[in-house]
């Protein structure tokens, strides 16, 4: 039994002073400040002067994913303990099926690589990489027995992930039916395809040649492509992955205003870096920052734009896309051909201080920094009210965040497991201070207390955005 | 001290089983079911099979307002315990400046009706009927000294309660300044009474003459001139009372797709009553239905429209505009004439219910309802955490709400001091249970134990949701 | 040498009185009335209470085509000699190269179908059924030797026509040099295909299915694909064909808006014709309207829409898409399985009448209805000034059009090759009086004077729409 | 009699080569090259090299017009000579109604004005400086006996030519019954006043804050404004004059879109002047360049938006709205107070070469360019088809362009009366060659041949825009 003491409780709604009970692995009560109990078998966290938010809930992981011959490089030991650091105390990771495997399957390897090895709660998406009537049936398993609730398909990557738009309505028809969500990498794989191969034909085989033959035009052109298949699919809930551009925003704003299940997710990198500053670094550099979507210009408005739908709610949830590779071996696979390069970035670490520096510049109200970190994807996806919340009955995911400590980003003091930060240098107004895990802390200033095991697999309900 | 056991406590995020104890006027603590106090000096209020919410805020009443020769019909004392049986614990009502009057004076004539004769918690906006430099400087003093942080302005009713654009574009730079959020009475006076008057020259005098010549196109126009004009205000905050048409709703969201401070407000009459069924029923009977802005065509979009603009939040807010007159003497002064015909519809005791219903009919989340018309009007007008959620630390405002119970609206059992009701005959399948204000059970099934002046005054705020 | 004396000329800016005299097979000279030759060695045609309008182009016709097993019943012949009498005297029709043939081969294979049959003037677009290495480059030879200027391209029909997103961006980069025009059919064929199968695994095969298994979502969304595919390639010039649906042309009103080359074309059949009333015809009747895009429903506003883009130039053209089968043996294909039926209305005899009755009916001006049948389809593709208006220089293609005279359309009275008339029973206000083909008279009244050979092949320049 | 030949004749549908027989004040024919008469009794105007193009027409002009307690420095003589000069064969300037006056006086007093004087021919458009029951009546009375289809309204200037929104709705239900043209000066006159008196308050009083005091929002808003009062109007034509923002044009593009009865004029100022440049110079020297609406800033993208409004017909003409004030004593009466400058620009002279050169930078097609500075004009206010195109029976009003010649712009050489040019420097690749007026060559190079009083009053019909 443990009493959260002095604190101040940062929800969705805002922030209050408040005392939080934790008895095992929940939270059994939030108090007015000091009418908790007063003595007893229980010890006290001094929460004072530290806002007391939800463990965040990072939505978008790839621990492990072989991608482009190799695999990120964080396994769900290395990475789920990155992520404990940084105050995410659940990662959504994809299970993965490929063209001709069993969905169930894929599935399968996916639990053998996590089980046992994850430092914080873990859940699942399911990528669906060829759409057919197996993988329909297994749509609907996986949502009744498995705790799946959400399938995410590609319009890029033709090949490898790619469905078509005819394997892509059916999914959604099959959602539509039974409650899931529809993740969508939206970018026009077959049209980036051609600009990739023209690029490196006139020689053009440096990194930022990754963003320049993925344009903004064929973020929105998919994005909106997929909202009108998901209005044939009787307005089947669709949630957009890793948007980066204005103009994909465009889209998503347009289809909520009517009304539409339309949602969308942004990255940290999309709010921070750009085609020119990062992707475009000098030499071989830039590839650090290859993902895809890739890193957008900044003499355009995209991260003005980003923030402005994180404050309105176009933008709904903040996840990091955490897919990470070593600059050495890995990212140098692409050297003389961009094309070549593991596409991602890692970042589960970082992405609660993150946008904890939007607060501090005046982008973010402290209310949508948690709800864009936490409550949001525990809603998103099923999770609520389990993960998400400081409420009675919640799992005691806590993060005592500090606004008076700061934190400084570089590989030497990360603990993902790769050679380089795309964030070396990054300074942020705050800091990560004490983790709670399921009532167990597991982290305590820069101490670890937590292991490998003690995360579990957390099965899903579908998601709450839905009438 | 109360323990409310059993319930479901509904917030913005969700619903959780909860127990929920209340110390004086004060909640002191949310536990996890079971998990308070087992014995002790204590009474349990059972909630079982419950909803347990926040009391409702209703942001917009005008108690006594003098309008058009006569008076609303519900005082203080009779408007706020027709508030209290409809589960809403909070009004929002209007000091009136008119033209020519010193605005403080015109606080203190609305305190001094108030004052004593509440059986709820109230709090003012203030109406300027004249900006001029006076009233511009006492916008300052009312924020900074009297708690009260949001200013009415009208763009209909010329001669009366009119500004000029160069009147509003002034007060929403002095809102910008100090803070405070302009609202807006969205209606293109000048033209609407060019319309009036050719309406009456033709010998169109019934009520539904008054839909008539307030077509949407100048609700869309005004709404679009206030946003513009805010924007010349360096975005000064802006809340669209009352919205009742599509296509300013369209404005609206168009606003809060560039991130603007752009809010708005609907009312339970646009949701549900049209300009057909009601302001057209035979006779003149339709002028129980005569308010401003008017009841919108069935045979357009605009109730769907306005349910979605609810759950995109392009609509934040559910007020009544609670502005009620008797048919006899007061509606009927407009027999012959329906400009005559005074401006109002009485509804803030059946805001919850009504919006309760939408939950039932699949239009509107359970969390969203408690959001709209309790925990959104809070935090728009500076009265969180105090009100609009259920959390320690909150005033002890909770309404039981019970949903396997019925509740038949009709003028033989309304609380109102109106001698029909505007609602005669809807049936609602859910029922206001127990009403706590400030600790004390003031409604219990169909018993008062109430009393005039238990209601205080509030003083908020700014708004929430400005960075 | 024929003067044509005492008519109206109409114009794209409007109607002026004059005479017009016509020396070999080209106009002369324009007179004000009364001012032209007096006397001497010419011919008087007496246009007295006619309006004297240049010759129809018809920018989308199909004789001959290959399709589903069989072939347009109307040969080059036939075809030709019906757009005469229907007063239109130019047809640009379409060379198909299938997947895996040579574009010249495909050329060729046409101009052998046409040479020596045609009663009117034709010209080429080139189809690509597609796009490699060896086409692109086709692409330029038939630009700079053929006088083929303007490629069509197909979002639909996999497996037949269709290309995929990439090959349509290579497209889009090489008219983007060249200087030629891509013409798209906009509608999501993978998706269609899905819907289609599904439909008729649930017993759906009557012809309303066809409409019902294209909605107007997903000609919308290639119609927006298609626009931002054109971005991608450097606002390469685009021509929408056979745009059917109310949100479809928002899509090319928004490109407008943005000053994109983004041009659409609509065809009677969508202006007058609707999925109810002919695609639903009882039994297998409906059959006779299966074409692609469909017929949309008159539940919805697309007549009205497409109205209204023809007079805001939204829509530039009206062509017919001119695709007959018969009914008997043809259309009978598809009993039993509507994707059977072979996709096609028959109309190029009654597109200057049809749009003629839009100017009575109020929805046209006498100019738009000129340049939307003439003046724009020759600018647009590159046959001003020879075709397309009544100027001194240009080919004598002159029709006298009686104003005060009436058509009633049946399969008794046309002269395509078709046992039935998709518009049996329509009457115009109105009459094609004479027609007049480079400098001859072709058609009188009913009586015909023309001859197969007469046509000759028009090589076309360059879009003029293009800066 | 005159044959012009051997040019190229440009109209708004492009160019063909063509020779033109003029007789006595009209065109008698058109004539393909060398067709016309081969010798007699006329005279031949070599036009080899040259551009063949209808006189221009300018739709918004103020000779003499009483402003700010002084007046257009050019007289209706001195003025129409610098129009001829120009290539503008055709003016329409403002009648004035002030407030309080009977509106056919102030038309009589600019007929008494204009009579005698004019050196081209000019008509009037009635400005409307007050809106009443007699006004209303007049309007009918002008339409009907005057020639005067058109009546501007100022949205602007309170206290002077200012129309409430009641004012503005009346006299368009008058136009829409009479089939007058609405023209409205659109920027939110209230507003703008009180952003220039806290301007002048705050010590700004120079030129340059005669801009920053009008902004875009207060143009886009009026423009907006007045786009749904016309609908309230039952879609009143509505033309809105001297649009300069990027955002006003697009509340005019989103009317057109919808098939609204709507349209716009630029000027050459906002196509190429800008806010720093010429409105900030040094010291006073920005006041050449005060006019309302004002130039707008070059770091936004209105001359880009204005260009291709153009391009899109979104805008339809060019004026020159030509209103020309002396630096010396009139300029001046505001130095130390930018409210007390004289609003206008001189420009009469030099539209047609100014429009010109958007064709020679590629910014407008040469079909455009008449189509926008002659033909457009002419059938939006009702002179088609006696001006505005070379067709047999129209005026003879012809100007010979020289696309190998160029213009250099100075107050050394203009004819307008005004001691300086707000063009000064300006070199254009081209130059009007020879004027031609009702038959009469009134210019020809630099020599002048016409006279005051040659101008005749020409009475207007209603729009050729309107179905
Ligand atoms: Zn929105
Ligand atoms: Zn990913
Ligand atoms: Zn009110
Ligand atoms: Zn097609
Ligand atoms: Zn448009
Ligand atoms: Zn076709
Ligand atoms: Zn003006
Ligand atoms: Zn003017």
């Amino acid at each position: 039994m443990k009493l959260i003491k002095g604190g101040t409780v940062v929800g969705p709604t805002g922030a209050i002073p408040g005392d939080v009970l934790v008895v095992g692995e929940k939270i059994s009560a939030v108090f007015a400040p000091g009418e908790g109990p007063q003595e007893g078998d229980f010890e006290v966290v001094d929460a004072t002067g530290k806002y007391v938010i939800p463990g965040g809930v990072d939505a978008h992981t790839h621990m492990e994913l072989p991608f482009g011959g190799t695999f990120a490089s964080d396994t769900f030991d290395t990475g789920t303990k990155a992520a404990a650091f940084g105050g995410t105390t659940t990662i959504i990771d994809f299970a993965v099926q490929r063209t001709g495997e069993v969905v169930q399957d894929g599935l399968a390897a996916w639990h053998a690589k996590a089980a046992g090895n994850c430092h914080v709660d873990y859940a699942f998406h399911q990528i669906l990489g060829g759409v057919d009537d197996e993988s329909l049936k297994a749509m609907d398993q996986l949502v009744t027995d498995e705790g799946i609730t959400s399938f995410k398909l590609f319009m890029a990557y033709p090949g490898v992930f790619y469905s078509d738009d005819g394997q892509i309505l059916r999914a959604m028809q099959k959602a539509r039916d039974n409650g899931a969500m529809i993740m969508m990498h939206a970018e026009n794989g077959p049209a980036i395809d051609v600009l990739v191969k023209q690029a490196l034909e006139r020689g053009e085989t440096d990194p930022i040649h990754h963003g320049r033959t993925r344009p903004e035009a064929l973020e929105a052109e998919a994005t909106s492509r997929a909202i009108w298949l998901a209005s044939v699919a009787a307005d089947c809930p669709l949630y957009i992955v890793h948007l980066s551009a204005g103009k994909a925003l465009e889209q998503v704003a347009a289809a909520r205003d009517l009304g539409r299940n339309v949602f969308a997710e942004t990255c940290p990198q999309y709010l921070y870096l750009t085609l020119e500053d990062q992707l475009g670094a000098p030499g071989f550099e830039g590839a650090k920052w290859v993902c895809s979507t890739p890193l957008r210009s900044k003499h355009e408005t995209h991260r003005a734009d980003l923030w402005k739908g994180l404050r309105s709610n176009d933008l709904s949830v903040v996840s990091t896309d955490h897919c990470p590779f070593c600059f050495k071996d890995q990212k140098e696979l692409g050297i003389g051909d961009f094309s070549k390069i593991p596409n991602g970035i890692g970042g589960v670490e970082h992405r609660v201080d993150l946008l904890y520096q939007g607060v501090v510049d005046g982008k973010l109200s402290l209310a949508r920094w948690v709800e864009t970190i936490a409550t949001t994807p525990a809603r998103m996806f099923g999770l609520f009210p389990r993960k998400g919340v400081i409420a009675p009955g919640s799992d005691a995911d806590i993060v005592l965040y500090d606004p008076s400590a700061r934190t400084r980003i570089s590989v030497e003091t990360h603990h993902m497991n790769m050679d380089h930060s795309a964030w070396e240098g990054y300074e942020i107004d705050g800091k990560v201070d004490t983790v709670i895990s399921r009532g167990t802390v597991i982290v305590s200033g820069d101490t670890y207390h937590g292991r490998a095991g003690h995360g579990q697999f957390v099965r899903r309900g579908l998601s709450d955005y839905l009438l």
